[in-house]
């Protein structure tokens, strides 16, 4: 499968990783860590930003110079992201590794997340597609109204699913429409085809959240690199405990444990129970079924490409992950 | 003075201030008094870097289709990195209205900054210029070094002139820098103007942060809309506070207050009537002085322009600022 997803842009995926595990600008080398402590955020992850802009890439005029860039943009900007979110929720780790809040402190972080912000743009600019910057600018501006979302909602139990939705679009599948869209831009795709890998882009990004939203409560902290449950814990309701809620409307623990009754671990430890044990997680894994077969529902009618295979691959292996 | 400052490019000066004041884009109407505040924040400082903007772009091709939105995106550049400081600093008060921090919390102040990063860009691509954008992102990089530089320098007592000079450059001047820059650039300047006017930028933002942080000694809490000496208060060790310690090596208060000794408050006092009382503030004038003829020193190599006596008498109003 992982082959399946990769191979026909390995190399390039490659290049655009080491451009992120030895990005250290002038700037900053000065600082403590800084260079080891970039590298590990930076290159860490599953890359999944880079690999959809070299995918939705690949189907016109591949042009790595522009593509590189872009993917890289992409993934810096996911993580100038994370470490906003790891400084405004004062996490420790992330990815199983020490985050820049809890080595540097959150204040640094903060500037040290704007600097990412401004080194992903340079890199957007470095596409030298205005068109590209506009789909990079508007991505952060929703990540961020996505995330201003969530936070006027925290501890609501009133919530419904569109609300949900909107939040979700917002903090994670604008980015990942962005990846596609700018790699069908790039690449000269014609208008038809660059909507078409847009929307694979938003409805994967949907399917990705939800199945991230449900392993919060059915991995475990090692799979996870974070503790279980934690949304909740931030007050953040996510289809699982939306369920919870719809279902058992008069008593339950998400309720209890926004409204500070009873012990905070015994309510979470209910409430993964209810969502593991119920039909609750099959119900939101159908959910996310239904959007990764969204995504790949016009991907026939784009040009033969060996990336084709890799995105209904990657469309699939959306529900199966555990991590 | 203001009339020589501001007459040639008022109208549009104007036009960007409403755009500022009017600013409340979907994204974010849905926030508590979001409008308000955000009106209030953006279209209520000096728009010092939109009226650069505008002069530098008016010696060649005067493009107001391209100079307005880049006004627009460099005061919103700088209000996002207002946001972020009041948050890392907890302040309650900017300019002398409520900060975002204190009405919705330092975590939501975080993403609303990130969000005006965003708009800010958006702006910059509506230039339909890519160098534009990359200067853009470049003055955000160097924004947020200096920052960095800052915090990682906070209540260093072995300071230099040149390591002042760097973080100014940084977290003021580069943006001055880009806003002349950028305005020469849109109004298709050649080369050598668009070193020129870049240039006065650089030099005038950095007379423009001397004279802040002399300010920040001698100004009154009603003139600073903030507490006098903050700097100072938070570690931070400007031009006056490296004079004396330059000076009065063996015992000062800049020292003890480093150190922990004594009442804070009587540091501070001591250290206000040091700069008033000694020959430090008038160096420190001499200097901001120096920077701002040496902003206006090829000035007049210049095309005729009536903007050319606004960036004289620009220049000339930094050192006699109050406020």
């Amino acid at each position: 499968m992982k082959d399946r997803i990769y191979n026909p842009v390995q190399d390039d995926l490659e290049r655009v990783k080491n451009k992120l595990c030895n990005f250290c600008p002038a700037g900053i080398t000065n600082f403590p860590d800084s260079q080891k402590m970039l590298g590990q955020i930076l290159g860490g992850g599953k890359l999944l930003r880079p690999l959809l802009v070299l995918h939705s890439g690949n189907f016109y005029t591949y042009r790595p110079e522009r593509l590189l860039p872009m993917a890289t943009s992409a993934e810096m900007l996911h993580v100038a992201t994370l470490v906003h979110d790891d400084a405004i929720d004062k996490a420790d780790t992330r990815r199983g590794k020490p985050t820049i809040n809890s080595i540097w402190g959150p204040d640094k972080a903060v500037v040290l997340g704007d600097y990412l912000f401004a080194c992903a743009a340079e890199f957007a600019a470095e596409t030298e597609s205005i068109r590209a910057v506009k789909l990079f600018a508007g991505a952060l501006a929703s990540i961020s109204t996505g995330e201003l979302r969530q936070s006027f909602s925290a501890f609501n139990k009133t919530q419904q699913f569109d609300q949900y939705l909107k939040r979700i679009i917002g903090k994670t599948a604008s980015l990942f429409a962005m990846a596609t869209e700018t790699g069908a831009v790039l690449s000269d795709a014609p208008e038809e085809s660059v909507k078409i890998l847009k929307e694979y882009g938003m409805n994967l990004g949907i399917a990705f959240q939800i199945m991230d939203d449900v392993l919060d409560f059915t991995g475990t902290e090692e799979e996870l690199g974070k503790p279980v449950a934690s949304d909740l814990l931030q007050g953040t309701v996510t289809l699982p405990s939306l369920k919870i809620i719809e279902y058992y409307p008069q008593d339950n623990p998400v309720k209890r444990l926004f409204e500070g009754k009873g012990e905070p671990a015994d309510n979470i430890a209910e409430a993964i129970s209810l969502v593991k044990e119920t039909s609750i997680l099959n119900e939101c894994i159908e959910t996310a079924l239904g959007y990764s077969r969204a995504a790949c529902r016009d991907i026939n009618l784009l040009p033969e490409s060996p990336s084709k295979d890799s995105m209904f691959a990657l469309a699939e292996s959306m529900v199966k992950r555990r991590s």
